[in-house]
């Protein structure tokens, strides 16, 4: 049993703390929305009035928040963490930010005598509910190793990506790939439909060849071949185009500040964008098919 | 056994003629070029001096042509396949050729009473030369049935994709896909390298991970995490540059033809017609990579 | 006097047939749809009941067609111009076609005897009926000065682009920048107006500045500082958004069969696909800002 | 005559405070590079050893610095500008930086009681020799008024975009138009050498009709049609390429905080970062031409 705060207790941190008390640790926690907290208490959380008392007396800290602000408030500020945990805690933000902001807080805690880990996740709501969540880790072997009993509580995979902001970093790559092939099979069904080639025998093909990918296989974008698939639901999601775009930004935003070239990372961000902006951005992700073909 | 006409013995044709005689078949064959006639005679192809003596005593016809110009003059112009072959010959093009062609020139043969199937394929020169290639067949389902057995002597899978024409679909298709997701899978490497994460520790998050597609796990366009991958033997191809590009101008000449918006497939069109034009048409496909990176 | 055969009578050819009659020459002409024959000849056209009647005692034919295929049946065809014209009649194309059709029908005029002109026309219908259509003319310099009156009586710029094929070729160069400026220029007040910066202020800035563009100061895309502009009556066409994409394809056509990267060219093509596949395609082209911002 | 602290006497900043000085005024200034200091001492600024010190007796305080970053330390610091100039000085920030940052250190300002400038220039440092900038400028109409005088020492035109970051923002959607002008006039250069179009004529027509920009007719990317263009000396800059991707790069992060679509702006942005990647980034923006041609 460890003693862990929790910071950040909406869509995805109520389930996570859940599933932590599930597995038979304390929980204490913290938001600044009173409705989000009082339902993470109903849960069985233990209510706390701030950050600070929130990550007192724990082990273990974990924040799971919307953006790199909100994590350097809650980390840096005055009353923050690193100014309230004890000696000794592991500190493990789970938010999906930008990997500067991770690397320069980390740093902070590294100064203030903490180990830190950056360690987002993919499997969206459903995956924090089932318990199910894929951890992406950055930060040091040690630290790593310290944190997989208590991330294994909420998650299925646990991956050490390296130091200090490679889980951020394994997250945007791994999502810019995602939201490049979602769009690329967006477009092939949409030429298959012009063309007169049936979906299922693209599906056929392409499944089985050299343009197989999960985007196709996993998550395929049209009503059918994947009866688990959001097309078979209207695109309710799943995964937010909200979402995605707002990891195709992080990844586009560290190509601006690292110098990388992305061409086609950056149409795909500009496509998900057009896509939101035509009042789509709750519908799934792979609903983006609908736009390609002019709806 | 079975009386082949085969037309079009280069660099895929004439392994492929190979493995008919390999299997038992009786092969004669034409190439206006004579030293590739003379290869596959030494082969044990039967030497004709024309299209028309190639074909004409013919049970089954196959041609293996590098464009669409080159289908309609074998099987269109005077002394062509169509004027030329026996009644009941069944005609198979595995040319990778623009949609409209193959449909027109399937027109024409059933209107000269001849069934003709569209049956382009994936798998290379290794795949020709292994007897591994993927058909993607196009025409009615009876001429697919009767083609099976003389194709599979020369390929591990045989997918019937529809009617007339959707071989080629299926192909321009999946490699549009593939092509588009080659570039995200460099891109996202190209990004890693910058911010420092590990190129095997990327591979091993998004392998498992939704980023997952052939072209990251098949084909790494990077050295070291797909051992077999030509990122490991300095890009030498596999399947060049050259020939990824012409399929995207197909899927393009398609998407254009048909009026399908496909913006990726646009988008990898030009970088591959940049990197084609930077000198690499020969080296690998995945070598675009080096070009991401700025080399 | 001249006495001209005219092949095409649509919405340019009319009126560009109107004015070589109020020029004073004699027209005869000929079109596929009898209400456009009809059309014509209440104007003061003859009317041809075949292309061959047209152009027989013409001493200079004009044609004015959809597309590559539609100039080359009417020139190529056994009863067609090259068939029927009297010896020394000078061949005039004004449609917009691809550059390879536009040289290989050029190349059978030429063997035929026939000087011929590609010279299509930019100005659209109003430019048509105004008589001051832009020529970009190509062939040898001989023919085009031979033709500099007649189209003057259409147009009041006539360029002589190069020889055979130039014309077609400067006109998708042009219209590829066109196309692509009119997209950023879209994509700037779609980014001001999201930055609170007045729309008329980022015109007063950048039409003085940099970024000063035909597509900004002389047909600006949003209502207000261009008082013309077809952004102040609803987007009516002016340039159709079809239009527009028929010009931005065929230079993708070009791009692609001559081997040049074009990477703007191709992401404007698809844009203006999936903004025509939306039901816009006869809006006027600068209505894609509309969609650049999200309705 | 006005009292005028200077920070930041680098390429741009040192003629800015040069022509200052030429206008009769009195100008303290401060760098961080003693060299850059003692060269600005050699043209008459007096040597301040501090922000603090340079801006404390000024009635206009000026800063020319390289990004967001270096303007909030330079303001908002304990030892800033904010705590350091008399009641009543204007601020003017001249440097080219992010919207949002502008905003906030005017809004610091503003709490401070001082009135604040954006007002990015463009014109280079050919132009701030030359006396010969555009000013951009964001703020209120009065501090607008009474820094024209001052900054008309310094530049051709001044043009007041609207409230604070107005400047910015007009810089920013001004050079994103350019960047994506530039390469899309370059892609028809590319296009016309492959088509076999002259330059010249691509030249004569375009700059007529409706691919007209200041890109083509005043900076024309081949060496030839105009010569004072950098195409003609070796792509010598000019205004460089890293300055260009710095600009479209503000741009992309603008798009991103404040959710426009600029799917053009986006791949100018890639395509200049591949550019600057191989090695190009000191060369002139209209360099790249020749990435786009192959080279």
């Amino acid at each position: 049993m460890v003693s862990i705060g929790f910071i950040g207790l909406g869509n995805m941190g109520r389930p996570m703390a859940r599933n932590l008390l599930t597995g038979g640790h304390v929980v204490k926690g913290f938001d600044l929305e009173p409705a989000k907290l009082r339902a993470a208490e109903s849960d069985g959380v233990i209510r706390a009035d701030s950050v600070a008392a929130a990550v007192t007396d724990a082990d273990i800290v974990i924040s799971m928040l919307p953006a790199g602000q909100h994590v350097r408030e809650v980390y840096l500020s005055a009353d923050g963490v690193l100014g309230s945990a004890k000696a000794g805690a592991l500190l493990i933000d789970s938010s999906t930010i930008d990997v500067a902001t991770a690397r320069n807080v980390a740093a902070a805690a590294a100064k203030a005598g903490f180990e830190m880990l950056d360690a987002p996740v993919s499997g969206g709501v459903a995956g924090a509910e089932a318990g199910s969540l894929t951890f992406m880790v950055g930060g040091n072997d040690g630290a790593s190793r310290r944190a997989t009993p208590v991330l294994a509580v909420m998650g299925r995979a646990i991956i050490h990506a390296g130091p200090s902001g490679s889980g951020q970093a394994a997250k945007i790559c791994n999502n810019m790939i995602l939201g490049i092939t979602m769009i690329g099979v967006a477009e092939a069904f949409a030429l298959a439909d012009r063309l007169g080639l049936e979906r299922q025998k693209l599906f056929d093909v392409a499944s089985k060849s050299s343009g197989q990918c999960w985007a196709l296989t996993s998550y395929c974008p049209v009503p059918g071949p994947v009866p688990a698939s959001p097309a078979n639901r209207g695109y309710a999601p799943g995964f937010a185009a909200s979402m995605m775009l707002k990891d195709l930004r992080l990844a586009q935003e560290a190509a601006a500040a690292f110098g990388a070239a992305t061409p086609l990372g950056a149409e795909a961000t500009a496509l998900y964008t057009l896509f939101s902006n035509s009042g789509r951005e709750n519908t799934d992700f792979s609903g983006i098919f609908e736009m390609i073909v002019g709806k």
